[in-house]
């Protein structure tokens, strides 16, 4: 993707078998510095396992702490996203870095926020979102014309 | 909130006898044309019945779709957000307007998208958000400064 | 209904798009001293708020306590009915009384006592009815002819 | 009890271990002709052996069709209650009758009609009762003092 | 069986009615000194009681510990085998011996440990077996031979 | 372990903020023709990603088929162990192999068959499983011999 991290998943969408036995699995590679961006799974945690390279990984709690916890990960470290978090994960090295990622739902769903806010179709109503992030309707124009 | 709605939540923070019992309710005010804004429920589906007034509301699907599927509820009209998805409410009238919702669990959480995303405290570096969004860091900083 | 109530549910028979997502919605209004009588839901629990009058409500607990809870609720009060306990909502006012409930289930069920005991079809023996609320036949008769 | 049955449950009440296992098991004994009165469990649905003795089972399904299932089961026979539905066993010969029950919870409840409805504690206010059951309130007078 | 017991299981595949309800039965009689041998349920708890003889049940935890806990069950007595333990029971009695027991699932499954590693088919191939229990394959060939 | 294989859990006794999040990982090394010999986890499905080397894998469907899957897997191959069943890896290389499992539970527990019925502790008795196994008490003793 344009953010330079590649999902290949393993859901029962892939793999019919893994039909009500609640697991799936996904890899995901990430180019020099690249980004898998802030997103959410609707119906499952996710637990994390660095294979190469060093990541950068953060979740937000929810309302009305809004805490970041992040933490730099190297090769072996294992980390969790609870469900339904924003949570991201960045490549912080030169080199290329690859994890493997579990999900407690044989059907996980996948949010980007970016992609869920300015990118939906048909767009939310741009008037809407200018209030909700606060900004003007041409802040929000930029933003939705990207995705 | 400076959106216009105010959430008055019955979780089990609120009223213990809720724990295990898997449900809650809120009852959501809005100013003229207020709005409750993008936001998920990481821990349950929630169904809305208007009490007062005309309301826009909306949900987002997954990716990789991310349809938008609106609708414009009446007084006693009955809505659903499933779990997990970014949804809001925006009151499209003159007057205030009124919804009592449920949740499928005694302990929902909420995420409100532009406090989870820019109002993170600590924030999420604004660098990674530039490359999520895809804009300029100036475009993050100014987001970031709202929240 | 008899007694002096009507219910209008939202469950998944009435909006299927509830299906799997484990919530639904009731409207009930009640007639100047209307009666929701005794009733369990078999898979759910039930949170309640009132939105106009005032409402006696009640639920007992299981055996062998058999302890009756009760509380007069005003309006914009909330309460909450645990799965499967015997409950009902009386209205004590001399004007209309409504509320909205919520359960934890798209398809919660609903027994009456009266109807479930005293109203099934084919009848539930008379002898056996007379034994267990131990008086007379001709009680049962009184009250199966009611349902 | 007055109706001719003994129960023995095996709950996590009296079997600490049982807990967080999901399952119990109860024997019940039946007098000539004695009634395990009609009742419900909140949180469990039960299957039935039969040991000795012949027994007409039954249970009645909800609103708003209220039909009364039933069978005569005799040594060897399994049936089952489905969670919340209101049940009863009843003895049909001259000699004792025996039964080994499981329920689908460690602490499945049991809530008998009669004295959930007429024997609660404090009683239910007996105009509440006359209009559910729609008798005068002598008639609830009487059935409430029986339990 | 070879090990003179018989079971005679109430599953969803012989009561249909059973379907969603999570909860089965069986029968297990044992002729003298007849054994039910090492098996698990992946998918139950099972509770058990005697209604005829006397038998020796046990199980076995989980790694590290793999502690055996046993018991002498007499007429009557309850015991419980938690989801997913190797288990078993034997007759102690030179009469017949005749329990009913009941699992947390209408299709709980069953394994029996000889069967399923020496009798699978088709087989498991005997030099995994042979460094699986540090035996020379001439034992493994001789259990498989039974199976 | 004798076979040839390490496993490195992750479960929530090593990462206690795994608790209620329902999965956790384990790293799993195998020297040149490695087992991880046949098991069974009591709470959880597992999948199965190869990092390095060429694996055999299998697992044992229930009784009464006892059919034994198996399949090679390369670099990059995923596979799925549904709960309680009876499985196991073997490395079919002269390298190393080396795998990232994730499991369906916090707390998943493992069994390993050879260890559960002949190193338990006490032992369970010989002639037990004697029968069991349908083999002379003289092979049982050389079985528990070793565990």
């Amino acid at each position: 993707n344009p953010q330079g991290s590649r999902v290949t998943p393993v859901f029962a969408t892939q793999l019919p078998g893994l039909n009500t036995l609640g697991i799936s699995m996904v890899r995901i590679d990430y180019a020099p510095w690249g980004l898998n961006p802030p997103h959410t799974h609707p119906r499952a945690t996710e637990i994390l396992t660095v294979l190469e390279g060093s990541l950068q990984v953060g979740f937000v709690t929810s309302n009305p702490e809004n805490r970041f916890i992040t933490k730099v990960l190297q090769k072996g470290d294992v980390f969790v996203f609870p469900v339904g978090l924003v949570h991201f994960q960045r490549n912080i090295g030169n080199g290329y870095a690859v994890v493997i990622a579990a999900l407690s739902s044989q059907n996980p769903g996948a949010i980007t926020m970016a992609n869920s806010v300015f990118g939906a179709n048909p767009p939310i109503p741009s008037d809407i979102l200018a209030k909700a992030f606060q900004v003007d309707m041409s802040v929000v124009d930029q933003l939705q014309a990207k995705f």
